[in-house]
């Protein structure tokens, strides 16, 4: 066993450092493109009266920008080095009992989860504290507290930019593998899945780790510093605007929320406890219902702190039941992140409708599964956007009429309302994250188990363990989206606030009648459609060399199918690292190149037509169209391919025919076009929704 | 040959009777509610100045939908009537030469084109005429003639009301045939396409007719339409600010326009004539070539008559030179048009890259095409985008610096000159229709000459046609979706002036920094999301109850495969009628309701929460963001489900191991998926996104 896990973590942790080492050349590339635009660019009014230097604010968005790079690379590799060190263990824990197993997978699970999270929030206040005593802030002459947070954005900008890639790679090489490995090994030699025969197992099972693990720290990493970050600069503003006395409330309220995140969720991760006495071997309770009820302990700490918080930190006197709107706001958000976690179980458990009528349309064949899966995707798109509307508008009026309201006596809390929704939702992160990072070790332990040939009830146990993990996957997915749809929306607005303020001028409307407006939405939504294409054409190329690979071994090397000998797992882990760094390029250069040159296309147009902040307007209809095309094609593509996924475990259980019919053919295939779908191309949409929003944040500059 | 063309006959009137009796019930009802809306509304202050009542408004308004919805079925059963009369002296033809059958398919194909095209133009002529005289236009006290294009927008929704429903039960009838019966005869018996022995070969070229021929019909009849008339609503909101003295050239220039189509595509159709001799049997020429001849011929005309009529209307002495420009703006949509055409060939042509690709991608399995056709697809969106974004924004400022300007001096022809961009893209309408109506009948053709067992030689020749009719099929769509995105920019603006027009004060900004705004932006390409999620699951269901009917009769006739017993083509007929009928509903009403009750309801949020407008931005926001999604979605769908008819050819011909290869049994199965995405969801969204527009036009009374 210990052989086969020291080949998996030799596997990740040499991607890790290849990938790693390509992104962080990237950076320093990236970061220097920054500074020489900062060192070229106007200056805020509030930077000239603060005396904050053209070259001060170009050095601090650049470190700010590198610090963002570093933690999010750190976030991935703690979530790799725990996920490669625990599945191990896991498969050990899984021949005493299934509690135990699960106990140790959502530990190692929770102390990543928690990392991430703690980084972030960490990260964040280092830097702010950093910025606030070195430049002297509130001092007389100096930068006002409200102005601090827009001096954070290359810190989310910085995360965005690693996860997007981390994302991009890690999806390429672990559904390569996992497609390439199935389509020679399941299909054409009739192995089973994780069978040590199998050339490229070694490979599928390293992606688990860097694809799902290192990829989903990242991505969730880089959500909350955006967040936290967009809250910021929000509640200073607002916090300015309505004149109140001490804004560090509504600035540092982001913050300790998600200090409380840290310790609620260790609490509901701790009571997922061992029976007690760990030598009588109790009947298997579902690890589901286990980790549901440790979930229901996190969220009734995380609406009491959330409750208690906002009452400490934003109540005014101006508006003494402001507090009180706000708090309910974050119910809001805490409830819309439980209805999404519904509804995509909904659609991707196969105990509900839909994915049992998809796996009714696999016994007519591959066409029909494959329509169905499509609409069903498609399909599934409706509620999570009518629940997204219902939120943002609701807690939007709920910070509308909270009573705050500016000089003038019209009413600004409502921007701040979205916020603390999102903030909301994501109060439980630490909690999800875990129940993520549990699916990608259970799914290692099993194929440890597999390969090393254990006995049938060890594997009985981590099989239950890797579908509770599927299912938690899913459902981690789209809270994701809900989150990226909520925080981008924020983004969107600090955006339009970092325009005027760049611009000396009010920017507060983006008319899509105007015709280039129009049309910057229009390739904001193509360019969703284009990096979805991308994603999964890269993921289709690398598993086609793969297959080449698999097959060539097979025939040179007769003798592994006989177990006489020992197939070459370092070459298949070698391809797959390798075409997957490179074709991670096209679609991450294309995320991070189209809204720069977008901007700047229309700066000179605007600048020859006499439209003033024509490259702003139309980037910012880019993100906006971009946004909710990236939105509903995330979930299409996260909702389709689980149900896919899971319409074929179905058939497994024996339904329709079970394993080996006609149906079962059909489902493999519906999964096999599933797999780029859920696992590289519609996480990486979560990513790229916000690195576009960050992108446009920091690259303001170039399209004024 | 005459029993088999009489058994499409009836099965393709049968089908159409039934459809358009369904569909003008639901017209009739949906008369009364506009009429009771109207009754009840504000009037504009252009109409009580000119002392047209309510109740007079609300008549026209419904006289003109319900004339347009009469044109439009006249129009579909023009097309289905013609087709299932010349599919038979097309294969008679057939066994004389190829060159003559080419000639009669295409004159065929061109008398319902101009019959449809002509039927656009002269109703709106008649209803512009009869409203003149009626209202006593430009006489003093009554209605000015800039207003009265705004009065037709009934006859446009009426329009695309019976479009979107004949497109949609017509796309699900073919597609559900032809999936049917392919799934059983050529996937479970191993019989050849068209075999008379399959019960539902008589359904599925029935379906070619009522699908193809009377749905494009529908389609282009009511872009033309919808786009004469925003181009009329637009020419005289400007003539009217720039206070043209005569301003009815500007208002005419679009029915003058296609009045020159009818001439121009006449000639370019008759330029196809059979060999002088012919007894001689010439060798074979591609009638690709031919048809490319012909359609430069039409090309070449359009330019110079286009010129001339700009020189004729559009000539005023405020901006002498402004006709120029309008003739440049022409230009640009010709060019358009033919660039879309190049690039939907290049995408879905098997002698270019990407289809090879695709064939290529069909050696490792079922699961690897899909992939690769799904991103072929996605990817396919770039450049057609890109096209439209420059079109837009050139014809835009060629119209911009025409010279004219209004009363303050700052330059308006901006939008008419996208306008007249949209008019040159459709000014050789006919001739595209004409080649669009060539497929259907020269595959029906095929089917009739493979059913009554001709020599293999006249087998070949309806075979070559129907090639080609197929790469026309899909470029015309490629045309479709392009004049959709410029007509329905030019509708968005016809929207605005209405709602300004309506509520009495300026309304020009669709701010999509509001939340609710956004949110309508949001549930907008939801809406295209879930509508094409139906369309696409209900050919599904629909395949589903053919592939059970099909199998029924095979086990309990067992003599139909050593042809002694007759297949019951009757019952499949029936069976996919009534079938398809019941499925068109639930998306068709999803596209009719959702933007009234999205209008409705922000209409009443906004009143008590005191923002005005509110309705009518969020309507606006929708159906912006609609049109986006819409036309992102329709390309992909179109192009991907072309890529993958003719990769599934490109095998055929020998490539990749051909017929019978486990290659081709993949590229079987991504031409499945691929039909109701080309032939169902993609057509009907083109017809979606122009009945958005103007449903929105014509109920903006309830929004306000």
């Amino acid at each position: 066993m210990s052989q086969i896990s020291e080949a998996i973590r030799d596997g990740a942790e040499g991607f890790f450092r290849t990938q790693y080492g390509t992104i962080s050349k990237m950076a320093l590339l990236l970061a220097l493109v920054i500074l020489s635009i900062y060192l070229f660019r106007n200056t805020t009014p509030q930077q000239e009266s603060s005396g904050l230097g053209r070259a001060t604010s170009a050095y601090i968005t650049v470190a700010a920008f590198l610090l963002g790079a570093l933690c999010s690379g750190v976030a991935g590799y703690v979530g790799m080095w725990v996920s490669v060190r625990a599945n191990v263990r896991v498969s050990s824990a899984a021949r005493r009992s299934a509690r135990e197993a699960l106990q140790v997978a959502v530990r190692a699970g929770g102390f990543s989860a928690l990392v991430v999270v703690g980084m972030a929030v960490i990260g964040i206040a280092i830097l702010y504290a950093t910025f606030y005593v070195w430049l002297g802030v509130d001092s007389p002459g100096s930068m006002k507290v409200t102005d601090l947070p827009l001096l954070l954005v290359g810190y989310g900008f910085g995360a965005s930019f690693v996860a997007l890639f981390a994302q991009l790679g890690g999806g390429i090489y672990t559904k390569a593998a996992d497609v390439g490995a199935d389509l020679v090994g399941k299909v054409e030699q009739g192995i089973p899945e994780d069978d040590p025969r199998n050339p490229a197992v070694i490979a599928d099972l390293v992606g688990d780790n860097v694809g799902d693990c290192a990829a989903r720290g990242a991505d969730l990493f880089e959500s909350i510093a955006a967040e936290i970050i967009s809250a910021m600069i929000l509640g200073g503003t607002m916090a300015q605007r309505c004149k109140i006395e001490d804004p560090s409330g509504f600035i540092l309220f982001p913050l300790v929320v998600h200090s409380f995140d840290l310790v609620v969720s260790s609490i509901g991760i701790l009571s997922i406890r061992s029976t007690r006495d760990s030598s009588v071997k109790a009947p298997i309770e579902d690890p589901m219902t286990i980790l549901q009820k440790g979930y229901s302990v996190t969220i009734v700490l995380a609406i009491l702190t959330f409750a208690g918080s906002t009452r400490w930190l934003l109540y005014t006197e101006q508006a003494p039941s402001a507090w009180l709107n706000f708090a309910l706001c974050g119910l809001v958000g805490i409830i819309t992140a439980y209805v999404f976690v519904w509804i995509t179980k909904y659609y991707t458990d196969y105990k509900h409708e839909p994915v049992r009528t998809l796996a009714l349309s696999s016994s007519t064949g591959h066409g029909t599964n494959i329509i169905a899966g499509v609409s069903l995707g498609l399909e599934s798109t409706a509620l999570p956007v009518l629940v997204i509307s219902i939120s943002i508008i609701s807690a939007f009026w709920l910070g509308h009429t909270s009573g705050l309201v500016d000089e003038t006596g019209s009413p600004t809390g409502g921007l701040f309302g979205t916020a603390v929704a999102t903030m909301g939702m994501l109060s439980t992160a630490a909690y999800i994250l875990t129940m993520d990072m549990f699916g990608p070790i259970a799914d290692n332990a099993g194929g440890i188990v597999e390969m090393s040939q254990q006995p049938e009830s060890v594997r009985e146990i981590t099989d239950v363990l890797d579908a509770v993990g599927n299912t938690t996957k899913a459902t981690t997915k789209g809270f994701a989206i809900g989150s990226a749809a909520l925080a981008s929306f924020l983004l969107f607005s600090a955006y339009m606030d970092e325009v005027a303020s760049f611009a000396h001028e009010s920017f507060k409307q983006v008319d899509i009648a105007i015709p280039e407006v129009f049309i910057g939405g229009l390739l904001g939504s193509m360019l969703i459609f284009l990096f979805s294409a991308w994603a999964c054409a890269a993921v289709g190329r690398t598993a086609q060399e793969v297959v080449k690979e698999v097959r060539r071994q097979f025939i040179e090397r007769p003798g592994i199918m006989d177990y006489k000998e020992k197939p070459d797992y370092g070459r298949c882990v070698a391809i797959v690292a390798s075409a997957s760094l490179r074709e991670m390029i096209k679609p991450g250069a294309l995320a991070i190149v189209s809204p720069i040159v977008v901007g700047f296309l229309f700066r000179v147009l605007g600048h020859y037509t006499g439209h003033p902040l024509l490259g702003a307007k139309v980037v910012a209809a880019l993100l906006m169209f971009a946004t909710v095309s990236g939105i509903l094609m995330a979930l299409f593509l996260n909702t389709a391919g689980g149900a896919w996924d899971n319409a074929k475990k179905y058939i497994e259980t024996g339904a329709l025919g079970g394993k080996g019919s006609d149906s079962h053919k059909a489902a493999v295939t519906g999964d096999t076009v599933g797999d780029p779908f859920k696992d590289t191309a519609g996480p990486s949409l979560h990513v790229l929704i916000k690195m576009l929003a960050t992108i446009t944040l920091v690259m303001a500059p170039v399209f004024l």
